[in-house]
């Protein structure tokens, strides 16, 4: 057991940390190195999510899918799913009942480990382009919402589109698009800009999930795809056994963010 | 039964012929909209497909995957997918025993559709970025090798990369590998340029597959990850049963070529 409370610089640091008991949210650690959403199911499962992603690909990016029972990734080869995040959910039926530091004991030799993009990517690349991020200038969650578009089916999964909401200055949403659609490994180009009605959200100060942020003068709200949306489709059909990162306690990969830039 | 010759221009007129028996290459039909490689399998092999498909996705960009049983795809809302190809390859334990104009009757409830991007869409768009494509020139078939790079494996499927090479005169190289970088669903940018003994190709002038095509002066090989790879990976494996399209006798979509162009 560590006390460090200094985020590590290098994701294998940060995993060590992590697989050593430290249970605190990823943000902030190994800068420039991608953090992933995880998704752990049983085999029989498997094919549906992995169906899901391909007809979703905006909110469900896959980086990587293991092996059946490994708890190794191509996204850092030193790494175990079952020990190196900082906190992990435990979901039987659907239901939340645990939130454990490591599931090594949990672990069966049918589950299968979806690794899936994150926008702390592309908030990185949005920074770096000159475009502010409110909620992390406000030092919040970002604000998601459930929408009344349907993501495609896939066997046994469906559910909503969810969306993450950034206020962006009107002047520089075509930068925020272009940067944004360079990166479709991390949610790609924004599904919606400015009509908050059109997407069947009715109140922005009202997330469905994370945080209200709060836009400055001549911000418009921009939406992107979200990371929420696989687990809030998986929650509604019910697994038997599920295992997922808890929130904002993501994997650190070895990928460095601009990997997952495009031309 | 038609005897029409001269390529419909429509996707929708173009399956109308297929359908009713005619039995030629897709190529010049219904200009602009995207034709895909026709993988089929039964759902006991699906997962290792997708997988696979999750693993490689240069060589073998999914468009689209149907529910288990149903003929239909959202790439083209009306067609049916047992009879609107020109023409199909079945196979058995990873032998080719038929070559019909439809496979209406070999339908089974288990069968799941994988439709592939295929390098038809971006040689379009090469032609229009003043890149010249030197098989179309010739009116060849694209040459197509085997490499010495493995993909990554995925359940019972594994094999080598195949790739397709294109002469291109060096000046335009960049533009040929901007333009296709820009197409990722049609197997984006090359893999290698330049140097076939690095991919383990002896002989650029005997390909594995399709025709020997003639470099001008000055042309440099570029080499893009290819559309056979999921089919070579798929007969080494030797499925119960598998239908695909023949070769050049592709399934003609509803989607413009230019939706798979990104910004």
């Amino acid at each position: 057991m560590t006390t460090t409370l200094t985020p590590a610089a290098d994701p294998a640091a940060a995993r060590a940390h992590y697989r050593a008991g430290l249970a605190v949210p990823s943000s902030g650690w190994a800068p420039g190195y991608t953090q992933a959403n995880l998704v752990v199911l049983p085999r029989d499962w498997a094919y549906d999510m992995l169906l899901f992603a391909q007809r979703n690909p905006q909110p469900v990016p896959l980086l990587d899918v293991t092996d059946a029972g490994s708890p190794s990734t191509a996204l850092a080869p030193g790494a175990d799913l079952r020990t190196d995040l900082p906190r992990y959910r435990v979901w039987r039926d659907g239901e939340l009942v645990d939130e454990p530091t490591d599931v090594a004991d949990l672990w069966r030799p049918d589950l299968v480990a979806f690794l899936i993009g994150c926008s702390f990517s592309f908030e990185t690349a949005l920074l770096d382009a000159g475009v502010p991020v409110r909620n992390i200038e406000q030092g919040r969650n970002v604000s998601m919402y459930r929408t009344d578009r349907p993501c495609r089916p896939a066997g046994r999964l469906s559910g909503p589109l969810v969306v993450s909401m950034r206020p962006v200055p009107g002047a520089l949403v075509p930068t925020a698009v272009q940067v944004t659609a360079r990166m479709p490994q991390v949610h790609g180009a924004p599904v919606h800009v400015g009509a908050p009605g059109a997407l069947g959200i009715a109140d922005l100060a009202a997330p469905d999930f994370g945080d209200p942020v709060v836009p400055a003068d001549g911000d418009v709200p921009v939406f992107w795809a979200c990371g929420v949306t696989p687990q809030a489709a998986l929650m509604a059909s019910r697994p038997p056994f599920a295992i997922t990162h808890a929130p904002g306690h993501m994997f650190v990969t070895d990928v460095p963010d601009v990997a997952y830039r495009q031309l």
